[in-house]
């Protein structure tokens, strides 16, 4: 949180509207597609990708390089344009491709800017329940939808009264601490499944923890804003600000006042420093 | 499938009729509740309640004791009234309890009719979505959405094409065989989450195997309407017929074909009887 600063309001809102229209643009691309029975190729991290995935980056691309031709871009499919830019948009264009194969109306689209490598605007926007959040540093996250749901973490004083999520046993099963396990015996509950959703959760208040890892830029950059918007904290599993080299440990707590608790069980397996 | 036989059509027009008022009801009571804070009990099985299941159940409860005096309604909340009925509905008012409490729009209101014993009706509800699946045996699965989809599973001839879905992995550590993970192996991907709206997306073709376990008749019994009448079919591990005294496990499948393979997995550990 160094070199970052609030983003002046006349520029904040330029970038907001170019991102908002990359979503929307993406949002169309991706609906067609949706339990239509896309096949899906596996990539080299046997994660898999489909024509909605690469389409929806495109589209992305398409828009940001129009509006902002001096900015690089980032994707998870098709790499970095115009890097070294102060300004790099980070684009992950189906966040839970797991999900959106098998129609499960809960994967996202994410796009996030970073500013001298740090994300100071994110969105997560979710194309078919139309829920959008819209996180930018130094204003309160916003929350679009036709659903209830007001940004805003809450209050969860202690471990045991925590709401925690995951997305999938397999991600921890490559963590580089043994520890996730007492974290979840520690919590109240764990909620299995959500990708980039689980954060939207988070930020309006629903879901208290989430604890993942081997998270590339792509997956965390926009979650950044939008959680800190909202009045959470995000971290690698040490409680370290999230930068381009971090681990892919991802932490994310709605109240700050648990990170210190959560990253001791997730480093130690106790949940107090000795 | 013995004693049962398909219901008369005019019987099963007006079953229907009273199914879907039921989880019209149900759903109106729901809808308020989503995401707005609701304090969860822990059961004596641990697992939560809320007034949101509370009032569900008994809004449906009040919507069949005036259509169907004579009807035994069971719930996972309230317990058994009239029982000894030939006819029995099953009620989960909402299936995927820690999905609604942390603001996933994948849980759902299950209604199920047994005649003799065996679901010959079945609903599954997300009022959120306004997502309903409607099954009656005899009769194609129906799909009333205003989102893409049509009701029917899809052809998928081999275990390793197939999306596995599971809710939990703590469900998994409580099953009767230790085989779970080698049919996971064998699967093209599993996905986690989800409750009663896997089996959903199931009988929509997305998912191809679903096997879970400790499930309660209300957890299962309007899935195997839904499920059978998608073309696909559900047992327990065995293979065998779900019925009142199951062991609690699971299994479903789109494509008929895979039964043989997935029991071996789950029962051996090996895809082929020896």
């Amino acid at each position: 949180m160094s070199l970052a600063t609030p983003l002046p309001p006349h520029d904040a809102d330029r970038l907001v509207a170019a991102a908002m229209a990359a979503a929307d643009v993406a949002g169309c691309v991706i609906r067609p597609f949706f339990r239509m029975g896309v096949a899906a190729d596996d990539k080299s991290d046997q994660s898999p990708v489909t024509i909605a995935d690469r389409t929806a980056e495109r589209a992305i691309r398409a828009v940001l390089a129009e509006r902002l031709p001096d900015h690089a871009v980032l994707g998870e499919e098709f790499g970095l344009e115009r890097g070294g830019a102060r300004y790099c948009w980070v684009i992950d264009p189906v966040d839970g491709t797991r999900a959106f194969l098998t129609g499960r109306p809960i994967f996202g689209t994410l796009i996030a800017l970073l500013q001298d490598g740090e994300p100071v605007l994110g969105i997560i926007d979710q194309p078919v329940t139309g829920e959008r959040w819209i996180g930018v540093r130094g204003r309160p996250t916003r929350y679009e939808s036709r659903w209830p749901g007001t940004a805003g973490t809450r209050e969860c004083p202690e471990i045991g009264l925590a709401e925690l999520s995951c997305t999938s046993p397999e991600m921890i099963a490559d963590a580089p601490t043994p520890h996730w396990d007492a974290l979840r015996r520690h919590a109240k509950r764990v909620t299995w499944g959500g990708d980039c959703y689980s954060y939207g959760l988070l930020a309006l208040g629903q879901v208290d923890i989430i604890a993942e890892c081997t998270m590339k830029i792509w997956d965390w950059a926009a979650l950044v804003p939008v959680i800190e918007g909202a009045g959470g904290r995000v971290t690698d599993w040490h409680g370290r600000p999230l930068h381009a080299d971090s681990d892919g440990t991802v932490l994310a707590v709605g109240d700050p006042a648990l990170l210190p608790g959560v990253v001791s069980l997730l480093t130690t397996g106790s949940p107090k420093h000795a």
